[in-house]
């Protein structure tokens, strides 16, 4: 049997190995040879041991089957990243991404995408259109992230939305919702993210904190005990119907939520490391409702993508070669970071 | 001018006083001679500093309308507790229990219902029909805020909903929820109020503490540093498409979130004594939607009493004087207390 490379998380101690098994598909899977892979802040977070995963990382990929059904064979894919059951409760009510059975690619009991091979279940593939780059194909997991807000609640043209975080899930977020024609508004700590969306046309307000702190998952290493320039102010209180949170930072959601009007919406698009401390007096006085919001659906935002009515090219800043892994993943932790990517096939 | 005798809180103390002087209504208003008034937990609440409230308490009533509107004047009433601008952009866009210049009856900046006399505006009161009695009459606002719920999420026959609380909220949540027909589970730490329940129809599921605290707000005097009884269980877990918190306590919160299904809606009915702490990433995994609620439809509350498609007047577990309100509240505290009335005029 071949041996392949990979990025092993044990322990949380992440290393390169070249004696990982290529894997063999089980019935019904298919064998996908990764072209490009990127770098997500669950990625990190699992590194930090937010779950306890061990094998090979990473969920955002592309690539080419290279065994499976014939009509797949040799197609340029992306895949879905939940492999379930289709038999629970979650299954046949129509909620498979909640599967009781699933295994997540990268993140739950299956190896994932920084490797040189990974299987998924044929039926989560989804063949690339011809005119989409490797490129833009690899941000098709998380726009599909994205667009599950859209799936879960209306965001009418009429609506305030804010969205909380700079970063590369804010990033794509203020670009899905951006085509709606919303009022939108994206708050975030770092000029440079926020001037690439101002070239989009999206609206954005600059907050730096005293200690130049980011809107990274989990507390900053340096981060301060308060955080005066990371309150709203009376600009954003208050005033918006939907705000989504994209920092996975406690300070990010108080933002969000004081950002709301009575009855209005506050997405969660953000794991947190630890457990989350709120105001829940204030949520039920104001009618809050705050939402859980995760995978969504790959067929629609490959769409955009194919459609350039989302951009995501752009949002690559780093590329490493698989045997670089570890490094490109200190890259990925840097509060300046976008999308990096791993250059495996 | 006129004194009359009324409960006043000041710097978390509660009083009795003879010296207040009758209300004067203000252009709008009505006079009220409060005949019975209730104490809810919100009144319990304020007395321990959740809100920095000072005046008369008190905000479920019935009474007689002594001045204002001539088809107003004579007739039994009860009142709606948000006195409200009608010029706010809440107000404006139709959400007027949200306006921001809002005074609350013996909650905001506005006297209650623990005196002889209140006022609000004219347009707050509402007729108690003939055949409703004042017993019943005085249950309409918290069923209101019961029925709040099914104003905002629609619970349909096939949904299985757990309420979380025992207590005089969660009976009346649990009351107003069975004419659905959905699958409705109580739990609770009280044996004999669930058999209130049982009663009714409705199933329960007793959950001992192992101090015997209670589901009263905020955490009980004696409460030890585990409470392995207040699990949820296997048997409650993940199984919920609805729960409703109605307990106003850290272990009921968990219990209710545990007890949802993926993409389930926690519906949290109790403001708390300070921050809620809670498993913010099992939320969004689960894409859970938490959901605050308040105030809630009157007319549809009076309709539903008028009718008997909920039972309320069984609830009454002790009636004292305003001159005893001092002692009313303290039997209000008591774990196994449900509603304790004053009766005033």
């Amino acid at each position: 049997m071949a041996n392949m490379c990979g990025l092993w998380l044990e322990d949380g101690q992440l290393r390169l190995r070249d004696d990982i098994p290529v894997p063999e598909p089980l019935a019904g899977e298919a064998v996908v040879r990764v072209l490009q892979a990127g770098v997500c802040n669950t990625d990190l977070e699992l590194t930090r041991g937010y779950y306890p995963y061990r094998g090979i990382l990473g969920h955002e990929f592309v690539g080419v089957v290279t065994a499976g059904p014939s009509a797949l064979e040799g197609q340029r894919v992306v895949g879905e990243i939940n492999a379930v059951c289709r038999e629970c409760s979650a299954c046949r009510q129509g909620r498979p991404t909640h599967c009781e059975n699933r295994t997540v690619l990268g993140i739950v009991n299956r190896d994932g995408a920084f490797a040189e091979y990974l299987t998924l279940p044929a039926e989560n593939l989804h063949a690339v259109p011809g005119n989409v780059t490797n490129d833009e194909a690899v941000f098709t997991e998380p726009l599909a992230a994205a667009l599950e807000i859209q799936e879960q609640i209306e965001v009418a043209p009429s609506q305030r939305v804010l969205v909380v975080g700079d970063g590369k899930l804010g990033q794509l977020i203020a670009r899905s919702l951006a085509p709606v024609g919303c009022e939108l508004l994206v708050v975030g700590h770092h000029e440079e993210k926020l001037q690439r969306l101002e070239t989009l046309g999206i609206a954005t307000v600059l907050r730096r904190t005293s200690d130049g702190s980011t809107d990274q998952k989990g507390p900053a290493p340096d981060r301060r005990g308060d955080e005066p320039q990371s309150e709203p102010g009376p600009a954003l209180d208050r005033h918006f119907d939907i705000a989504v949170e994209c920092t996975g930072n406690p300070a990010g959601f108080e933002t969000a939520r004081r950002a709301l009007r009575p009855r209005g919406t506050l997405v969660m698009k953000s794991t947190y490391a630890g457990d989350l401390t709120f105001n829940a007096s204030a949520a039920v006085v104001d009618e809050i409702t705050l939402m859980g919001s995760r995978c969504g659906p790959f067929a629609t935002a490959l769409k955009m993508i194919e459609s350039r009515g989302v951009e995501v090219a752009d949002l690559i800043d780093a590329r490493f070669a698989l045997a670089d892994a570890v490094a490109a993943f200190e890259r990925a932790q840097q509060p300046r970071a976008l999308k990096v990517i791993l250059e495996i096939g």
